[in-house]
């Protein structure tokens, strides 16, 4: 086979999406569809080296299964909290909630099991990236990800590529203050985003609000507050409950005010709101809407439309098959920063 | 001369800087040196067509004293409040401040009277353009500009290229919600960052507090709070005074809380604080600084330094020159829109 059939054949990828309850890995091909998959557990508990043994397991679990489409693979890539430094192919910074996957040596053993080149890059960036090629950001020219789960990370697409930023941080829309005077944020800020739009936000919130007032979420939490969740709080606002509605437009207002200033900023044509409380779906994107506009520039707002995102669980893996063929295609972006 | 000689020949731009009150022009070389220079009155009353005449003179004064190194002028280049409209050449959307100044023709006047190509961009993106290539942001890989003026404007400059958004909007950085109950905005949002940081912001929490307590402000202003100007409140800061140290440490804390902001978002290498406000130097950036590092998450705070601008005034021309070089090198950035 000639070097250029050869590299015409080239049309799969391997993704794998790190979380930290699960690993994820997938064959991937350009259209963006999983052709098979697998999974794991994470057991973050028993360190960075058990987490890379698992990883390299599952690796050879779908490169087996690939069978003879094995010729096909391009390459494999990894979607991690965190950052990867692709010079060295070790975990960087960032990855707080996995002890002791910080420095470990990835990429090396990733590439080695299939003989083929590894790249890194982080998880949320890797959602984003997925969305923008093939998901709800298709087609778009400049996108911007927001994806609400316990914490709000997220992605910045220009003309198909992720931004990185110089240290590969670039993207925490999460971390984004909207109330300089407002709560501690974990990160160490004041009235981000994330304090109030995330998940936890939503439950802080609505903890405190059902303390003080008649609402059904006490009944629907079994009781115990301490047992409420973001879903409930949905549920509640849908059924009309006004404290669940009170806390919702609160949750909605702060990111709508964070998301008028990313478009301020950046003049996308597309907002993507995605993760587990976009799930939430209009009881949620309908008073983000109206906030977005009271805040937003009306010049910016015109070019931007905000959608819910389309793909689910499978964003990261494709985003990260997305991104290998990305960087065997030589088209890395030109800001790429020294970690990656 | 072969078309290959005439080319590299080709090494200088006009650029012309438009202003409410002035508008500028130079002659400016490869290394962003300005040759020679104009300036006429905006006189922006008189309606768009007459700042076009004035503007059409003003290049013919430059090109006439351009003398014989007129065959190395490769192109002209407008930087303008609002945007330009490459494809059709016409003033576009957002020049608010300049009455008639939008529809107006301007790359075709302005290219026809050298013979040569013309291109439009925003006055703030251009300054920030202008760091970027030859002042204070020389080397960085992706910075991000905050021009403090009676507004604040801003620009992002990705790899030396400046990132216009889908419609030429994006750089506003100045419209970050930082207090999303704050203050009524011109723009119509809230709690701006603007409202605050801002020449004007700056002026008005000074006037509301020198009317509350004692303080040098009201001597400073010869007893006529109408009177003061943002340099006093820097001034009587500098000096000690209570209130205005207050209030100049209030504009820094709501600047810090947007330049963490961007900083998370975007990861870049430097943050370049420019216009007439940065003059007032240390007494400002300290506190900016240490509020900053308040708000910023540590990983993307490692990357980025904080430095004044160094261009003054001459940022908008030289930047306009810089812009005209890349695009006659067809080097045009990828997320260029239909705007421009």
């Amino acid at each position: 086979m000639s070097a250029r059939k050869q590299e015409r054949a080239a049309d799969l990828a391997i993704g794998i999406d790190l979380g930290g309850t699960n690993m994820k890995a997938g064959l991937v091909n350009r259209s963006g569809k999983v052709l098979l998959r697998g999974t794991r557990a994470t057991e973050a508990g028993r360190g960075g080296a058990a987490v890379l043994d698992t990883m390299v397991g599952l690796l050879g679990e779908v490169w087996e299964k690939a069978g003879r489409r094995q010729g096909r693979v391009a390459g494999v890539g990894l979607g991690t909290p965190g950052m990867i430094d692709q010079a060295s192919g070790r975990v960087a910074g960032g990855a707080n909630n996995l002890r002791g996957w910080r420095g470990t040596q990835v990429l090396g053993p990733l590439g080695r099991k299939i003989s083929r080149p590894a790249f890194g890059l982080n998880d949320v960036t890797a959602h984003a990236l997925g969305e923008a090629t093939y998901g709800a950001g298709r087609g778009s020219r400049l996108m911007v990800c927001f994806a609400l789960a316990t914490g709000i990370g997220g992605g910045i697409v220009v003309g198909g590529r992720a931004l990185f930023g110089v240290g590969g941080y670039a993207g925490e829309v999460g971390h984004q203050t909207v109330d300089l005077d407002g709560v501690r944020c974990n990160c160490g800020s004041r009235g981000c985003v994330e304090c109030y739009s995330s998940a936890t936000g939503v439950v802080r919130m609505a903890r405190r609000e059902a303390g003080r007032r008649r609402s059904t979420l006490r009944k629907m939490a079994g009781g115990d507050l301490k047992l409420l969740t973001a879903r409930m709080v949905f549920d509640a606002a849908r059924l009309g409950d006004p404290v669940a509605v009170a806390v919702v437009d609160r949750a909605a207002r702060h990111l709508g005010a964070a998301v008028a200033s990313t478009v301020n900023m950046l003049n996308p044509d597309m907002v993507v709101i995605g993760g587990g409380v976009a799930a939430a779906g209009q009881v949620l994107m309908r008073p983000l809407r109206k906030h977005f506009r009271s805040y937003v520039l009306p010049l910016a707002a015109r070019d931007a439309r905000i959608v819910r995102a389309k793909l689910g669980d499978d964003a990261g893996l494709m985003g990260v098959a997305a991104y290998v063929f990305q960087q065997l295609e030589g088209k890395g972006a030109g800001q790429r920063g020294r970690k990656r």
